[in-house]
């Protein structure tokens, strides 16, 4: 059944503060998640990807209002390329797919934790995760 | 042993393009990790955390290149504050630390995996992990 378009959501109110060419994307994300989400400057939240079964980190994407809107709406993934200034569905091109088995949105807005049922490798490098490099940290027990 | 300084970085290239009040934060960051780094347009990434031992994802907070190396050369998760517009060491007022174990950067250098030992709760409203709010998904199974 077709769902009446809300009101378009996610412009900030002051488009001369912020670069214009990010601005102008309208959203059916539903109003009232739409007024939870504290976005960077240029209107968008960080997404944490988690695979359902194992609890294990993933990857962290991008989402605007709309891609969040999508993301809840098909039970697929939907994140908004910086780099390329688009929309991509996770597994559209690899077939790395991922089944959306959760949403959560964080106590401030600005972040959502994703759970996911991943198809073959989360990162486009071919591993499982995209954190795979370790950064040299001094831990408590070795300071002086 | 004192460590010398090694060169500022974390300074964009054409101040102009950017908003100027957050490019003036000199860092220590080891260069070659610095280098590695793709940030938002106000000079962040995405650190999320997750606490070493149960793995569950507790929250996300921003780090630009001097918050990630105080976090790497103290063994203290320490981030930036966007809201109050300054460091932060996690646990320095609540009592509730974070005793950083491992820091993973992603393959595309925008995001951060912050393993740690979380004393007390992540999450400012007490709650154990920031991601507490649950958003309605349509899951794969439910679709037509």
């Amino acid at each position: 059944m077709p769902v009446p378009d809300p009101p378009v959501t996610g412009v900030p109110s002051d488009p001369n503060e912020l670069p214009a060419p990010t601005l102008a994307r309208p959203s059916r994300l539903d109003p009232a998640i739409a007024a939870r989400l504290r976005r960077t400057v240029d209107g968008l939240v960080a997404a944490v990807v988690r695979a359902h079964d194992s609890g294990e980190v993933l990857m962290v994407a991008w989402m605007d209002d709309e891609a969040l809107h999508r993301t809840l709406t098909t039970g697929r993934a939907t994140y908004w390329s910086r780099s390329r200034r688009e929309y991509w569905v996770k597994g559209e091109t690899s077939g790395h797919h991922q089944y959306v088995r959760s949403v959560a949105l964080d106590c401030d807005g600005d972040a959502l934790l994703v759970s996911v049922d991943q198809v073959g490798a989360a990162c486009h490098t071919g591993h499982r995760t995209c954190f795979y490099t370790e950064l040299p940290v001094v831990t408590p027990e070795a300071l002086p």
